[in-house]
């Protein structure tokens, strides 16, 4: 056949739109396991088959956290004197290949079930994020990682803590995502088709010191990575995947009010007034006004088991513009 | 411009050919080192620097050991009874996380102090490996991983001791590779001229299960899964990357001779008379074999100092047909 020959064009895909999925910590501890690997695989095939399935109609990108890895990797590596620690920046990458590798053949084997294992490659790339050496983070830890620990274990810990919505945890610094560094080879992958896992546990933090790069000891907010990737590669739809069915008002409260949808105007008052704490829906609000401020089609904060009813617009709560 | 106009090619890139760079733990941490971050970022500049030069003339697959590393990661795990264990194959996963990000952003420093960073995409890839689960090493372990001890330390340790020739160390199943899952994914990568980062610590073991992939508790050689990655995915030039010169007979005597070139007759009968140590130059010997007689180019075992020279003939051990 003519390589100009028209005809040529059945065997071209069509431009499916891209859909970035950022899946929260608990896609693979939920609250009350213990995180053996078993329940990890387990909880992850609620996800995995959601996707495996979308990613029939869906150029996928699929993000994901590392805050009760990396914690437990912190802790671990405390215990024992005996071993050189590493910077945190070294346990996020760490994270991003176990993580990374559960999701990856937990979704290998969705798709084999569907059938679907030919069409499409899968690959797990281990990413790097640009944060600014300058940015006020470094002076005041903010995130929370880790076990969750009692009042008491709490006071016993050397390190800063702080009483969050699932209880007492360890804080770390979190500085804002700048350019996520493999954006070029990302965007390639997707162009192509691939499924591709990156971006995990907020990226690994690195700061430019002239020609090199150089990692720092902090965690860069997954769902703020997320956005800052959506925006550089081209996402058209963000999802972000939680164990909350969306955004209340009120939230914890006999008030509590579940939020279909948010204008993005609407979303920065409440930010303002305090409605979405900085360890819990903060991020994944600002992260969503982000994405739809640069020109994205459809940010939804959603369930874990609803990501395809939320993608179909019947579930979770959605940033809209306005 | 048409897009059929014969002057497009002037941007397609030549066909290189394609070397695989399988790199030895020591690349990181060097003997009598503690593994500090910044021993083991300042040691992978050495190999880096020249992969840099060498990314010019060639494309370019680097893969990795993880022996010091995953045996780090399982003695801090057992240091902290409050956590749940990982089995191995998590932990030669994070591996893949840690050490694929500090090769590729040394890589990336290097490429760019060269002026060649806008030129060729860079890629870590997790890799998981498929391995038979009636292979006969899940009856024996036989891979050194971790910290060297003395006796006397050895001798308190609940798990599988050898002595080896860098010390006492601890032993763990080793099966043999059968195939790279994600072998399609880096032969594309590579086809378009990416830089590849991947099969880390031999990649990540699981066995088939029906339609599933199922991870085991085991270290798959390194040097073994880089001569099955480079059967799969057509590898010219195989070099694998050590803390010795090349491969010498009576190796530790005073007899001890170093071997330029090996056919692959001559290596498969040292291997039979003992010459080479399963912990220490018998995989890489068997891997070379592998690759030459599966129709590689060319197959060299050299010091992490001279890969340039190795490429260009000048130096290592060369295992050529016959």
């Amino acid at each position: 056949m003519s390589r100009i020959e028209p005809t040529g064009s059945i065997n071209m895909p069509q431009r499916k739109k891209t859909l970035l999925v950022a899946l929260g910590g608990n896609a693979l501890i939920r609250k009350g396991q213990d995180g053996t690997i078993e329940e990890q695989f387990d909880n992850l095939k609620i996800p995995m088959s959601q996707l495996g399935k979308l990613s029939r109609e869906y150029r996928l990108i699929i993000t994901h956290g590392n805050g009760p890895q990396v914690g437990n990797l912190m802790l671990q590596q405390e215990c024992c004197d005996a071993l050189p620690r590493l910077p945190l920046e070294i346990l996020v990458a760490q994270t991003q290949g176990q993580i990374g590798y559960m999701i990856e053949s937990t979704l290998d084997s969705e798709l084999t079930a569907l059938g679907i294992d030919e069409i499409q490659p899968l690959i797990t790339v281990i990413t790097y994020v640009v944060v600014d050496e300058k940015d006020p983070a470094f002076k005041a830890p903010s995130k929370p990682i880790g076990p969750v620990f009692t009042e008491r274990q709490a006071k016993a810990q050397p390190y800063p803590i702080r009483k969050t919505a699932k209880g007492y945890r360890r804080l770390v610094v979190s500085p804002n995502p700048v350019t996520i560094v493999e954006k070029r080879e990302i965007s390639r992958l997707i162009s192509m088709d691939f499924i591709v896992i990156c971006c995990g546990g907020g990226g690994i933090p690195v700061v430019r010191e002239g020609r090199r790069f150089s990692g720092v000891d902090a965690v860069i907010d997954k769902d703020l990575a997320s956005a800052k990737l959506a925006e550089e590669v081209g996402v058209d739809i963000f999802v972000i995947a939680t164990d909350e069915k969306g955004v209340a008002l009120h939230y914890g409260t006999a008030d509590q009010t579940f939020l279909p949808t948010l204008t993005v105007s609407q979303a920065k008052d409440y930010l303002e007034n305090g409605e979405f704490p900085p360890g819990s829906m903060g991020p994944k609000v600002h992260a969503c006004i982000s994405f739809i401020a640069n020109g994205g089609e459809k940010a939804v904060i959603t369930h874990l088991k609803d990501i395809e009813k939320a993608v179909e617009g019947n579930a979770g709560t959605h940033v809209i513009a306005g």
